[in-house]
């Protein structure tokens, strides 16, 4: 299948046999596959994936790579003090602000080969072809690679276009790692001064807007048949932490009828949270993925459970009714069990909204390739976030991911839908700079 | 409150000024609660509980304070080769049975004062009181403290009844615990040849009966106001490992209506189990006490579930009645949830039923004595069920626990309850002796 769809992506421009829309690519699907495959080769793993943490020797490693191709590429090329890689091309008119597109290179542990990849390669494959087509824009074009997006290796995602916007949290340079190694440590290993990170920060007025493609990481494009997702913005989340405290008793003495059994009342908690996520017709989630029943034995009734719940939509008020229905459910429950219930918000992103005219303008140039699109949520997080916080316009391209899957060895593209993803980043571009 | 009811137990004996029935005890209420406090000192904790683990220093000094005290109201005494202290009193007819009596002195960690400790006490007070009362029985009388009843040590309870009846499993004396020593280690720190465990074997034949006194465990007695539960038998318990397999996926990218997830099946599982335990007007129980979720992750589906049903019952096809149904329930929720689950019995305990002369006998004495009762099962597992399923007839006597507390340092049964039990002791072995 990779071969057979590799091989039909240069059938599209080598011969012309395959459907019209596809013929008149103006991004290279070779190259771009290419690049890719070579992407991949920095922490492949024996099944197939990738494990490239950010801040580890293979991220270094890759980010070389990618350093050494911009600069080929004929890129002016800097990495500033949070490891962001910039790589720039001058436009015809340098008063007018920077149109800024990219994605990111590092993975979570056994991740796979697009999550960011894609993102990343397109953009330099855009590079590549306006290059090749001798392009001229009038705005100046800059790629950009966010450094550690997945935040897995500390715990704390986005920190390069965090501090490229709003600024790092104090005390995220100092966070360290199991071996004891901080941040401000791996970035000067990466020949970065952690002391400058302040001059990372970009200045919002100077950016015209900020444009990502990424794979979906779900299954709705594929489901439905539909090639490219205009992203309405990047869901905000709250997480909760939840204590169910009943009573531990004997699991042979303690009659069913008298017990306060925690996990009982924590099993009407997950499934009542389903439902009152589930009422209406929006695009909301909600999860409970993590449980801790104390003390935990086969033959003592539950006296705690300790579980989390996490909320997703694009609107801050649904996420707000939502939790407020389950605070609701859980006030019956604890009633009606003879156990108390505690539901504490402990961590929240805010919802970011992607700029409506850079919808409709992906929407408008991806229909003109004669792609089919469909508004949709992102409902996970993504570096664009970071830079819609502080006002800059953002646009996000989705294109499918095979059954849905990401964060996996299993996460796969195809390359048909990599070089469309590309095709649509390139004629956004442009659009955008003809305005 | 403990030195109140102590002064109580007191003045029952030198007063007159409480209820006849309480007057004509033929135990002695203060000795016997003066051998508790006395066997309290071995293993105690700073909170008031005892953690006296079979096969531990504590458990060494408190054995030799029992020897030493047996040994002085004038018993034959004598530990087999699986740590089982016997003392016996001579009957008048050497021709006839044995009377067996007893309980066990080790405890859980973090354990109370009263479970084991109550029925060992009060046996041996039983013995003090008939050598005070000059009493003459036709059969022999022997007191048992059995050795490693809760198991936790090597995670495997009952070693003495089981040495006693049954026989070992294979490879139980080399169990090790977590500092690498074996049981037959132990045994022989002990002073005892593990090689010789056979001979701790008795022949069911020269036993006529066994009775144990021991604290409920349960709060049935006390919320009913009874005090001397007639015990029906000890339940079999049935141990079920549940593994529910659905599809871990993304929690912001996959649509709720599309997902697959374990932890919502098996929360509605945890709820139909309670539901098919609780059918009909039995005293069954039913548990799920332990449960992990795969990956565990808040912004993961859960792809897995693996937890635990424990189900108890005196009678096997109830049990096996509850988990049928179970299954079913469990068959129609992986259909609609799109889930699998598997149910597999790990582990399994059959029914031990007492005697019902001697239930007869129990509840004929109690009453005579001025004492409540109330015919129950014991939710708990016994020594006696060791004996039971050897053939010899057992009894059991509850006294009510506070609060339906066990194994924990809140562990109490009143001193009063505590007398009442032993009395009941006293007089069902004189009445079986008569027969």
């Amino acid at each position: 299948m990779r071969l057979a769809s590799s091989a039909l992506s240069l059938a599209i421009l080598l011969s012309g046999s395959v459907s019209a829309a596809e013929e008149t690519l103006h991004i290279s699907a070779p190259r771009l596959e290419r690049l890719l495959l070579g992407l991949s080769a920095f922490g492949k793993n024996p099944e197939g994936g990738v494990s490239r943490l950010a801040f580890s020797e293979e991220d270094r490693a890759a980010r070389a790579w990618v350093l050494e191709k911009m600069k080929r590429a004929g890129l002016e090329v800097w990495v500033d003090p949070a490891a962001n890689i910039h790589a720039r091309r001058a436009g015809s008119d340098p008063s007018l602000p920077v149109i800024l597109f990219g994605s990111h290179i590092d993975s979570v542990p056994q991740g796979g080969n697009f999550d960011g990849g894609v993102g990343s390669m397109a953009a330099l494959e855009v590079m590549l072809s306006l290059r090749d087509r001798q392009a001229i824009t009038r705005h100046p074009l800059e790629m950009v690679i966010w450094s550690d997006e997945e935040g897995v290796h500390y715990g704390k995602p986005y920190l390069g276009s965090r501090a490229a916007t709003r600024g790092l949290d104090s005390g995220d340079l100092e966070l360290e790692d199991e071996q004891g190694v901080s941040i401000a440590e791996w970035l000067r290993r990466y020949g970065l001064d952690s002391e400058q990170i302040g001059t990372a920060r970009m200045d919002p007025g100077t950016i015209a807007a900020y444009l990502e493609l990424h794979i979906e990481q779900g299954a709705v494009l594929e489901r439905r048949g539909i090639q490219i997702g205009v992203v309405e913005g990047i869901v905000g989340i709250d997480e909760f932490r939840v204590v169910v405290e009943g009573f531990a008793n004997h699991a042979g003495t303690t009659p069913m009828e008298v017990r306060r059994d925690a996990l009982m009342a924590a099993a009407r908690l997950i499934l009542a949270a389903r439902e009152e996520v589930m009422v209406g017709s929006g695009r909301q989630v909600g999860n409970v993925g993590w449980i801790q029943v104390v003390p935990g034995a086969p033959n003592v009734v539950p006296g705690l459970v300790r579980m989390n719940i996490e909320l997703r939509d694009l609107r801050r008020e649904v996420i707000d009714d939502m939790i407020g229905r389950i605070r609701e459910a859980a006030r019956a429950i604890a009633d009606e069990e003879g156990v108390s219930i505690s539901i504490e918000r402990y961590a929240s992103d805010e919802p970011a909204l992607t700029d409506p005219r850079l919808q409709e303008l992906i929407e408008k140039v991806a229909k003109g390739a004669g792609f089919s699109t469909l508004r949709m949520p992102s409902g996970a997080g993504h570096d664009a976030q970071s830079l819609g916080r502080v006002g800059i316009p953002i646009g996000m391209i989705f294109v499918p991911s095979k059954n849905g899957i990401s964060h996996s060895p299993r996460e796969w593209t195809d390359w048909e839908d990599c070089a469309r993803g590309a095709e649509v980043l390139y004629l956004t571009l442009l659009e955008l700079d003809r305005k």
